[in-house]
């Protein structure tokens, strides 16, 4: 038995009320609209079918609620989308043993209270979140309390690339051009958010943390070498605040 | 015997004339000046010879010089610059077969002349040109005619990644954290200089065009199968404005 613990669906209910809040989604939102196995569930099992012993573990397909939808309608949304993924794993228990919650990340507070309900009432395996939360790291302090709560409670984090054509690639750019944004961007990111994590401290302050990382680890395992060689020399090539900065949040680390 | 094509020197006088200019410099140029073997040649020549048989085909070192010198100064930096790997190649054949010219790229019309210049009376093999210029992606009109002439003389260019400190990971961040802009960075922009040159048109227009991409073609050889399958789909995930414009450009190729 194969199980696909990284893929995707947009569960009717949910479906119908991202159509209604945001119809005209580029990027991201275009390519979730014209998949329809992320939305007809006979295609879906059809396609499953082709690949004999498989299930799915199910994950919300992108575009991230927060990135369509501000803090007031996202935790509605969030709640819309795991009652519809947990009703998905109820009926068809073979086919979808099981699956990682969505949540508001724009709403932190009520990012933690849908964590607690989606585990507690809806059985969810853990959370997916995004690489950025509607443009914001994932380090920031306002999401540390939802990290201590998913370490406390030893669930994992499937962790999905976020970034979407606004993101420039120069400088000089307002946008990324040709869908840059995805084929690059989307690894790129994915390495981005998981350095960050490490050199926040992440792992010092919860080592034990699991992190599914999409798309093989990104761009980590093909990198090694420049990362392993590279990043020994942290410091050669900082700007001396952010050196600084490290050192601090190396200092603050609760386990030296 | 092992032809090392794309390493980096500062030649003695561009050095001084470096340091003067931009003491302060970070990211880049702070990396640059700590390593010895980048201006001192006997540090250089032990560290050759631990290599038995091997010789360097010569391109400045980063920063470029347009990314710490305006256009009234880049010109003459590029030209020292030049002048001094030309000496090095003359007074020390056996180490340094030949060299790649630095251009002063964001001063179009004198990059054209010093090209011209080192080609000519300095024997450079080709160019080295960053992954952006200033901040602007190589596709942009100003760089065509340079593009041209590399094209017409059938000389290469040798491209190397230019991203620095300044170019934020966030879009709610101003500056990148961690080296991030260094280990993730520069392999990223390689791959996206690497695309904007594709679909912008340019291989259409200039089908025989030779570039040495630095860094085993950044994340190109380890994504192909995201590459190749991604963007045969393009057009699926792009925002309209965005997938309209490959059209009108593909539509002016003159090879169609």
């Amino acid at each position: 038995m194969k199980r696909d613990v990284f893929n995707h669906i947009l569960p009717q209910r949910f479906y119908a009320e991202f159509l209604k809040i945001a119809p005209g989604l580029k990027d991201m939102g275009k390519r979730s609209r014209n998949i329809p196995v992320m939305s007809d569930l006979d295609a879906r099992f059809r396609m499953m079918d082709e690949f004999g012993e498989y299930c799915q573990i199910l994950s919300l397909a992108s575009p991230p609620i927060e990135s369509f939808a501000g803090p007031e309608q996202s935790p509605d949304l969030a709640r819309m989308a795991n009652d519809g993924m947990a009703e998905l794993v109820q009926r068809y228990p073979d086919r979808f043993p099981g699956f990682a919650a969505a949540l508001p990340m724009n709403n932190p507070d009520a990012s933690i209270r849908e964590l607690e309900r989606a585990l507690a009432e809806l059985g969810a395996l853990g959370v997916q979140i995004y690489s950025n939360a509607a443009g914001k790291a994932l380090d920031a302090e306002e999401f540390l309390p939802l990290f201590d709560e998913l370490a406390h409670r030893d669930k994992a984090i499937w962790l999905h690339p976020a970034r979407s054509g606004n993101f420039p690639d120069y400088l000089s750019e307002d946008r990324s051009k040709y869908e840059i944004w995805w084929t690059f961007g989307w690894p790129y990111e994915t390495s981005v958010a998981m350095a960050r994590m490490v050199f926040s401290g992440l792992f010092d302050r919860h080592p034990g943390l699991k992190i599914i990382v999409h798309h093989m680890g990104a761009m980590i395992p093909y990198f090694e070498g420049r990362v392993g060689y590279g990043w020994d020399q942290l410091g050669l090539r900082t700007s001396d605040e952010d050196y600084g900065g490290l050192l601090r949040s190396m200092k603050k680390r609760p386990f030296d």
